[in-house]
């Protein structure tokens, strides 16, 4: 099936360019809330699930042993942006289990925001602390640490640990995940192909923890509470998944991936949200998921304002002119009247 | 129309993100040789219309008159990585017409190479020269010192060097640009929106001089051998452009534009391609034109191979793990058995 135009990118006043993609919006009975476009075919869902594999972090009790609080659990979590609070906070985490830097096996790469890459270029070069998913490493690092077992490999699919991720992501979406639609991420963990729809379930018992073995509705819940106190450890300065959550605090929990995916979890209308745009665009799956937002949360005036803005960027150029805009345009997206 | 898949993204063996877009092939008697998608709508060319925006810097005698090379010519087609050869080559232009930096209206933005970026970082702050754009900005305002005109709006549409740039975009075109299809473009000069079509029309004039009148013939021959002969000018350090046009030398000049735009020109076939990814992709529109030249042009074993490498890159890590591919996947985009 093609799946439908979401976003147009208007220059001026004409379309320059448009974005397909699907949604999936789903209760924790797995009950379909939206389907727009192909919700069936397995997509990567990359780092939009990154607080799914953070659960065992807190199931197995390791974050405790170690004494983690919100900032770490939320970098856990996160896509961070490199900036030297993120860099001190893995720093940390990997000290409490007695690590340091050279046990991350994410690679290294320059942070993902310029403001902090610039930063950094002033004063030195990147290392895996950089990487924006050091801080999912370093969870993955201590739960084998609090286990005892040799952590060497812990990215490696047949891993302990990565095989528990891979159990709790199959309990939560109810997919059965496949050898053969598992890839490497950009941090060499295995990403399994998983549907929109499984997805969008699995979020919703991550918002509500109905469905859950009561350990993992606590683990779930006390995520959901890090990210959202925390919301700049989850991405960084100015970034869309901090900028939600600040705005809407514990209502709403939003998490990019990489080739144009986000998760959502919405806990007070037990929802979980999954979007895929076709061609990989960011830009796309941000207005797309602030338009979930603004359709499915009563909404004050600010809030409104604010998630508009998400919704239909202005684009400006080098000088500040206004060139263009973004806007959602599927009917299926626009808030209610 | 809805555009088919041109490009998919692979990650492992399963298809991750996909390209739409649409391809134009024409000779300069406005023949279609190739037509894939739609290509009768008007879109925005930005900046892989360049070459053409510098016919007048050519033809109005003020690049002779300020003794410009073949760098300078190639700068002001360019789309540069803003490295400190080409900020040096900008610098040396604007001197020759008695100006500096200051007169530049294009904006500051930090070099859209990343090495470049680094460098830079460590030891200032980007200005003007650095826009990716400045060499086309230096060329506007030496045709307007070298007729004498006031150069401080040369950036508006209604200044006699936009004006010229217009009438020149179609003659060769053969498209009547319309008020109600410009907008600003990045650099704030204007984009008219053009048909596919009509662009592959347009550089297949360019690409042989047929149809123009001899001093605009003879002002494009000189801007393509320019480009041809320093295509580090045109683009910088690994990219698509300087590569393409390192390893083929007269026989093919290309030129990406943003939002997904590829326009190029094969002189010995007589051939003019225009490229637009739906999307805005350019990972996408470069796999197309790369395929494109290994459709239209006889090749040499080694020239065989490094299209490959462009057609169906390898998509690696952070940790240099192969994690997937790229591959163009229309038929009409495969190269003769």
């Amino acid at each position: 099936m093609t799946n439908p135009i979401l976003v147009e990118v208007l220059r001026s006043t004409l379309v320059e360019s448009r974005h397909r993609g699907a949604v999936a919006v789903a209760d924790a009975d797995g009950g379909a809330v939206l389907a727009i476009g192909d919700v069936t075919t397995p997509i990567f869902p990359r780092s939009a699930v990154k607080a799914l594999q953070a659960l065992p972090l807190v199931e197995t009790g390791a974050a405790a042993a170690f004494g983690f609080g919100d900032e770490e659990l939320a970098l856990a979590c996160a896509s961070h942006s490199g900036e030297p609070g993120h860099v001190a906070g893995v720093t940390g985490m990997l000290a409490k289990a007695g690590l340091d830097a050279a046990a991350l096996r994410c690679g290294a790469h320059w942070p993902i925001a310029q403001p902090a890459l610039v930063e950094l270029a002033r004063t030195g070069q990147p290392s895996a602390l950089h990487n924006n998913c050091s801080g999912k490493h370093a969870g993955f690092l201590c739960v084998a640490c609090a286990k005892g077992i040799d952590h060497a490999d812990y990215w490696r699919p047949q891993h302990p640990v990565q095989r528990e991720v891979r159990a709790v992501l199959e309990n939560l979406t109810g997919a059965a995940l496949s050898d053969d639609r598992c890839a490497i991420d950009g941090c060499s963990v295995p990403t399994w192909a998983i549907p929109l729809q499984n997805l969008a379930y699995g979020f919703a018992k991550f918002a509500t923890g109905r469905g859950l073995a009561p350990e993992r509705a606590r683990a779930a819940a006390r995520l959901r509470a890090a990210c959202t106190q925390r919301p700049w450890h989850v991405a960084g300065t100015g970034r869309f998944c901090t900028e939600i959550m600040q705005l809407f605090g514990a209502r709403v929990f939003v998490k990019t991936g990489a080739e144009g995916v986000y998760c959502g979890a919405l806990p007070e209308q037990g929802f979980g949200i999954a979007v895929k745009c076709d061609d990989g665009a960011g830009r796309a799956a941000q207005a797309i998921m602030a338009a979930l937002i603004a359709r499915f949360l009563p909404l004050g005036d600010a809030e409104r304002v604010a998630l508009a803005h998400f919704m239909h960027p202005t684009l400006r150029n080098w000088k500040g002119f206004e060139v263009g805009s973004l806007r959602v345009v599927d009917g299926n997206l626009q808030p209610p009247v």
